[in-house]
């Protein structure tokens, strides 16, 4: 309680968290006809002749527009634009802390699409990417899938890819560890909202061929009532061998298991279904699917959370400054698949052999190697296929 | 020739001439917690409780979108929304270097008046002030009184009001100087676009009774064809005696010359029709309606010009900085005429009784004192007009 109250406090005194400020002294007459009129005139006229001097000229080659309405903030829900402003701007810093990318809040009053996606496809030109976030499912995928086709600038929901590319990367060292392999694990992803359902398809990236999707109503089939159609989508994909049942019943023989669903679903009993050495992330917030005790208890491999106060914290922060840094520094049109596979290996790669163990699978949040190896890898990865201008 | 080359040269080396800071330290999981998860929980739904708490807590207090769509920038014409980037920038860094207001460039794309409006209301939520910039008439009038009047923040557009607040604070002490008054003099504006409408309607304010509009087709009457809603308004509210013809017949016993049109249209010979001592601001941009020292050879008791190598320099900067500082400071809902009236005022007082002269009846440009008299003065009379909410 102690710690909420502090925080608003600091909220208070902060008097907002971002600033903007001028790269240019203006201090004198000269200055100001460089930076402003009559010299400006120049700039302006080279981007006209050839639009894409905008990144040289502008500060477009590092601005990075985070993007809500509101509708989905963290674990508060639909609290609406305004309320959604504090995290915008706390998502904003954390670009400018671990990447030195220009993050800008922007947040929009439309909850449907269309309205949504007209605002963001107006406004696009000031930015060299656009990073959405907390926004609802169903929404959030078409509101992205529109823009990636009509933008010639990358389009990232964080909550889907950020946290998809985290988990994967955690994965990807606790099979390694336990000496298990994605092409021959049963994974069950529970939560087939915006980052299940991304979780999943990264998944599919990476070689993962048993893969179920569950929610509250159990395993997601063709058959399921309700499903929007991104989760449609997902039961062509997944669940292969059609399976029926609960949560328990997904579970059963299951290797991995990835929570982005509510706080103590996951029982002793349901892990003890599961294959020996099994990992478990359970990412609810700020009570996870399972307490990491309880889970060690009842026999997994590797368990990771969303949280700090445990080992293994899926924080997107290992990626999306990265990913949009890398993006940034080739001019790239789009983050595509090869860039989220490449982020997650990059993270995954600075937990050396050495280092691997149960309790230390994914790099820590504020690991300074960590940016710059997922630029670098994101970057190459861009270049490889061919979405870079520069 | 020079200047161009190193003005596109500096451009070239600021790769961008704002940047988007964090004012708060992250370097510890506890700074973690408090600016953004788990901690800025706590701010989200204070807002949600109470909205009017987004000025505490988040940066709307001194946020200013500066808002473009390219259709008209500088003397450069439409050259699209990217192009007009490095002015929106330039302008963005005057308001932190004067006013230390943090103001962001937003592009849209749009030039029709419905999405311009509509884009701008959607995303007018991080913001405290919009000020919109180089806008085309008659779009701005438009898109502007329909933002006033669904916004509950200032817009402003600053290519009319800017202008007129300088000019008229120049008006005031070129009177002052010349012992004439705004209600005996007759007044010529000529250039009907933006700013020759925001002058004519800002004098209006001041109590000019003989006030006639000029464009290129002459003197405006309600009989002049293809005038816009608002130039056909101005008919009426300006030409009280219904005088026609030239530009010449309008100057005929003028007292102040006024123009925001095209380069050496005024000449000697129709200066010589003005009443003796008459004042001119000629504003036209690079080259004014007429060069300063033929002016005074014509025998002008004042010439003003929009250029910074000559004397009486009218430029926006002199307002806008300190007219939204003095907006934000009371978080005013609105930048309403006793406001405007009160910035122009506010600039003219600082030149002292003592100091006023021919050369000198507008402070300059880089005067560190205008911006703080100009927040004061707009502020009270903010509060005045009731339109502060603190």
């Amino acid at each position: 309680m102690d710690n909420k109250k502090e925080a608003l406090d600091k909220h208070y005194e902060w008097n907002g968290k971002i600033e903007v400020i001028s790269r240019v002294p203006i201090n004198t007459r000269e200055d100001l006809a460089l930076a402003y009129t009559p010299g400006v005139a120049e700039a302006c006229l080279a981007i006209e002749k050839e639009p894409d001097k905008a990144y040289d000229l502008t500060r477009k080659n590092n601005l990075v527009a985070v993007i809500t309405n509101g509708t989905a903030v963290l674990g508060l829900g639909g609290i609406g634009p305004a309320a959604a402003m504090p995290v915008m701007e706390g998502k904003c810093i954390l670009f400018k802390e671990f990447a030195d990318v220009d993050a800008f809040p922007i947040l929009i009053k439309a909850k449907d699409c269309d309205t949504i996606v007209q605002t963001i496809e107006q406004i696009s030109g000031s930015f060299g990417g656009i990073n959405l976030e907390d926004i609802a499912a169903p929404e959030c995928f078409e509101v992205e899938r529109r823009l990636k086709a009509s933008l010639d600038i990358p389009v990232f929901h964080d909550d889907q890819h950020g946290t998809a590319i985290v988990v994967v990367a955690g994965l990807i060292n606790a099979l390694k560890l336990l000496n298990k392999t994605f092409e021959t694990s049963k994974v069950v992803v529970n939560g087939a909202g915006s980052a299940g359902i991304a979780v999943a398809k990264h998944l599919l990236n990476f070689g993962v061929k048993n893969l179920i999707l569950t929610d509250k109503s159990g395993i997601l089939t063709s058959n399921t009532p309700n499903l929007n159609t991104e989760q449609q989508h997902m039961t062509t994909v997944t669940n292969l061998t059609n399976q029926h049942g609960d949560l328990t019943a997904a579970l059963t023989d299951a290797d991995i298991f990835v929570g982005v669903s509510a706080a103590n679903i996951l029982t002793s009993e349901m892990i003890q279904m599961m294959n020996p050495d099994p990992v478990v992330f359970a990412m609810a917030n700020p009570v996870p699917e399972i307490m990491p005790d309880l889970a060690i208890e009842a026999g997994v491999g590797v368990i990771g959370t969303g949280r700090s106060d445990f080992p293994n914290q899926v924080n997107n922060v290992l990626a999306f400054p990265g990913v949009f840094k890398g993006a940034l520094n080739v001019r790239a049109s789009d983050i595509n698949e090869a860039m989220k596979v490449a982020a997650s290996n990059a993270i995954a790669a600075l937990v050396s052999t050495d280092e691997l163990k149960a309790d230390y699978v994914i790099p820590d949040a504020l690991d300074p190697r960590v940016c710059p190896a997922v630029t670098e890898a994101v970057k190459a990865a861009a270049i490889k296929s061919g979405v870079n201008r520069i």
